[in-house]
């Protein structure tokens, strides 16, 4: 785990909190991005080495149309990087902890990204990205 | 807003917890602290430029102990690190957000700390932070 990626915030609606969050960081976000496999839309805003992600929802099934409906607007996972996602999941699962992506798969921001399951982490979705580099 | 200082996560059992992020993080904790006038006993652990705070409440008035009984053991906010801390909260003030704490108040880690009103930015609780440095 080299440092924070990212947290991953979970919106109601993108356009409005990407005008608050440009307050509350003095900075816009600097890109936005669907996932369509997983149903979600995406910007990101830089905070020096990490990142601000938020989140919202482009169909009701969507992980975080669910989330909303069940806790509401808030931080929905912290990701932290990671050089080589497929040793640090096999690491983490030695260890004990339920990896829920053990084929890690394409992410948001050319990661390639793994969960870990929130009830052996204290309640927290812990997510590892790798950089994709380009062969 | 530099840089994402630390995220805080509230635990039930912090000696418990502490293995377990030690084994998620592959690093132990390097220190405990606890502060008295939040009713919170804390531990840190680094990863790369950012910490990870565990919380644990050490009586049952503490914030800790009413976030607990509320949501479960989860992330319970987001701290960035800030240069000076009485010149941006007057800022986001300005914004339009909610400072809980316009005096800044001394907490863990050798900081100052105020804190913005969750239902202000999404359902997040964030937390700016000032590092104390000798006169």
């Amino acid at each position: 785990m080299d440092k924070i990626e990212h947290i991953g915030i979970a919106v109601k609606n993108l356009k409005e909190s990407n005008e608050l969050f440009a307050k509350l960081l003095g900075v816009p976000h600097y890109k936005t991005e669907e996932v369509a496999s997983e149903g979600v839309k995406t910007s990101f805003f830089q905070s020096g080495p990490n990142k601000i992600e938020l989140l919202e929802a482009t169909n009701a099934n969507s992980p975080i149309a669910k989330f909303l409906e069940k806790k509401g607007e808030g931080i929905h996972h912290i990701a932290f990087a990671v050089e080589d996602i497929v040793k640090e999941t096999a690491r983490l699962k030695d260890e004990g902890f339920t990896v829920l992506n053990e084929v890690p798969k394409k992410g948001a921001d050319n990661k390639l990204v793994a969960f870990l399951h929130p009830k052996g982490t204290n309640g927290v979705l812990v997510e590892l990205c790798q950089e994709i580099k380009e062969a």
